[in-house]
């Protein structure tokens, strides 16, 4: 991690919380670990992403269609997935302070500073591995002491239902959305006229108790995924050129949809000894990020895994019958590609912050359809209620079609500045002229170029920007 | 509750899972108490839902910002807020099944089988009063026998944040959204350009650890709430017409933006017994459900109690600075509308619940910006490529600008038949002289009439549907 790296990331958290972006979650209070919200402008950033992964994943293709599942899950769902048993983080405790510190975070660290020839997947290692590797090169904490061999930590977060002692029963908070797929796969089957291949998509929250290091909302405890399973019959369909499309969907959606930077991706295929057992082949879609390379959107080949371990612990079909043969009956295998939201909000972010040093000023170069408001509305001056009221028209006019800022505070050239660095793409001032013959002044935000154009005009010429 | 009205919950919660609008939670492990997922047909309808209410409440107002804060909060919010000891619900014990209860449902239940001529409000009843209630009028409980007293308890849900035994610290999941608001704040008004008086709005989950009886997704443990704190200086800003122009709004948002009818709306004013002390004035904006009028969408002022609250537990300074009297500083004062948008999307369901006798048929009213899928696309056949292709080409067109349909199965009255069981406006049908002129059937689902009409006017024909 270089030091010029290093301060971006503090760039883009000082810009998050000066213009409203992200917040500390319960900052007044001290914050909370590794938790955050989402202010004014970080609210319709994550509404546009969700919106535009819908439209592309799920309404625009005949074989998606869509589930909002519940964060409180039945506990066997957690048991059969193997998340009770298996989902732990690998921790060490310093021998001095008593610290407690991931151990695979540990020796990442190490292997920056003491780069080695032969490349060493850490997120592959299990818990014998993490100690062998700890004990041979001597990995110590920040702190420069040693110590206690790696244990295990379960990082679902637990509660209960019910009210009343010895009537309890323990939930988890979801770890991840695929489950709520997996358990609905019989009613989705039942209640629609979807054939295989298939996909189902959700967004929504989930949880993981994990120790987490400064990188922003990139890892926190509480956060937004957008997972897909795509149900195929492996006799019927090829597996690879299926995969192949899929990781195409993704790079599209990136580079094409939210106009990411090529040269920041880059496709990562995960080590045998890293993949989970069951998985055929994985890989990670990953963006430059100011502290490196890190992980976006995965996409795994998990077989039938998931719906077999269902079928095993709840001994209800999950099968799918094939309609061509009413004797065959078959337990799909899915392909999963699982995104962070918050990740590629945190990417659209990193991607767009550009330090315009011959103007002086920082910009926001969202892609149109990414930025949080599209257009600012100025009246040019405050106190002439003609203006002010023609102004709040046009305001009205866009709001009903598009986030819309309404700014009548201070110099226009001031209002530029504001609005370049929240990343709205066109500024409308409303002037002496406006009162004359409807025209107004709409200025670009990458490259300063005012024009005048009738108001009759606005939404058409934002609209065309929104779909390029 | 009649007979007659039981039945139609019935009939929604049947053609829910039969259609995929809503299933139980976990259904194959026995399902969870009082949880429902969202399937295709839901997840939809939630969508859209919440996209009109963003538009009608953030988007279109230059006085409202949205944010999105987190669901693990500080757990020092929820002493402030009076949550940890005051968010209880009343439960008794059955002195012989052991069974518990809410008290103030089996006093609710009570009262319709012995109604009164004075009228009583249960919800305003403290623990003295059920208690009191209970023993004059002996109420049972649904297998006849006595109570114990009843006693409060607790429904915030509880975790814990971090991993080792005695390094955890214990979290709530929100019972509100509304405190991320108000804990948020000092960092709202210090990132935005927002002046008194504005509001701020955010819709997501909350969760009460409640005993709910079978009132399907009116009453679950985990919910989705849209809530709006409007700030305002009540020297300036004279709280009676704000309150009034706000339940315009709401009325405006539920009759005239989803389409429910007005008779099923009515407004209920909270006694001073049922409203929280620092409220100045409630009101419930109620929906007749199948199970009688019950609560939409309460609008509260709430003065400036919780801001204050926050002031007093966080030490933090959350006052408010008068741009025009920099000597001046205040605490401002709220009004809170607040809904549930599950009960908003059961309303609109129950609303549009139809039983064409007539023609033999079950159709799901909804109001074109409302349903799930705005249109449905069908080709005539299956086996013939061009015509299958044409279809493609035209739901392709559609999709990107709508929630659409396809369907290739079975005979087309088949098809209308389960497009207007799910809702869907409009169903378009290609056939062969689709292949010479370009031309499709439009099928409109309430008059059933179908018209033909040219390919490159379907947008426009949809559009003006969801305008309307």
């Amino acid at each position: 991690m270089s030091q010029d790296s290093l301060l971006s990331l503090e760039k883009i958290v000082a810009l998050s919380k000066r213009r409203g972006f992200i917040y500390p979650t319960s900052d007044i209070y001290g914050g909370l670990a590794s938790s955050y919200d989402y202010g004014p402008l970080g609210a319709e950033l994550l509404r546009n992403i969700r919106n535009l992964w819908w439209r592309e994943m799920i309404t625009c293709r005949e074989d998606m269609i869509g589930i909002d599942s519940q964060i409180l899950l039945h506990p066997e769902t957690w048991v059969a997935s193997g998340h009770v048993n298996a989902f732990n983080d690998p921790l060490v405790e310093d021998k001095v302070t008593h610290k407690r510190y991931r151990a695979d975070h540990l020796i990442e660290a190490w292997l920056e500073k003491n780069p080695q020839d032969e490349k060493i997947v850490v997120e592959g290692l299990d818990l014998p591995g993490i100690a062998a590797f700890i004990e041979k090169y001597h990995v110590k904490t920040p702190d420069g002491n040693d110590v206690f061999p790696p244990k295990a930590f379960n990082i679902m977060f637990q509660s209960s239902i019910g009210v009343v002692e010895g009537e309890k029963m323990p939930v988890y908070l979801r770890g991840e959305t695929a489950q709520g797929i997996f358990t609905n796969f019989a009613n989705i089957l039942n209640s629609t006229r979807m054939q295989l291949p298939f996909g189902v998509g959700q967004i929504g929250k989930s949880f993981r108790n994990e120790i987490t290091t400064g990188q922003f909302v990139f890892r926190t405890l509480e956060f937004e995924q957008a997972e897909i399973e795509y149900f195929f019959d492996p006799e019927k369909t090829d597996w690879q050129p299926l995969f192949k499309s899929w990781q195409d969907q993704m790079w599209n959606f990136i580079h094409g949809t939210l106009g990411i930077r090529e040269e920041k991706l880059r496709w990562r295929r995960h080590s045998d000894q890293e993949r989970s057992f069951y998985s055929k082949d994985t890989y990670d879609l990953e963006y430059e990020y100011p502290f490196g390379f890190k992980e976006l959107w995965g996409i795994a080949y998990r077989t039938d895994y998931d719906l077999k371990q269902h079928i095993d612990h709840s001994g209800k079909d999950l099968r799918f019958r094939d309609p061509q043969d009413p004797n065959r009956s078959i337990i799909p295998h899915v392909i999963e590609p699982a995104v962070g939201v918050n990740r590629i909000l945190l990417m659209a972010m990193c991607d767009a912050y550009w330090e315009d040093s011959e103007n002086n000023r920082v910009v926001m170069k969202f892609k149109p359809n990414v930025a949080p408001y599209k257009a600012a509305v100025f009246p040019l001056v405050k106190n002439k209620p003609e203006i002010v009221g023609k102004a709040r028209e046009v305001f009205h006019m866009l709001g009903k079609k598009m986030g819309t800022c309404w700014d009548d505070r201070g110099n226009i050239g001031k209002r530029y500045f504001y609005q370049d660095e929240i990343g709205t793409p066109f500024c409308i001032t409303i002037d002496y002229q406006t009162l004359e013959d409807d025209t107004v002044t709409i200025r670009d935000r990458d490259t300063m170029v005012q024009e005048r154009i009738h108001i009759a005009d606005l939404n058409a010429k934002i609209s065309a920007a929104l779909e390029a």
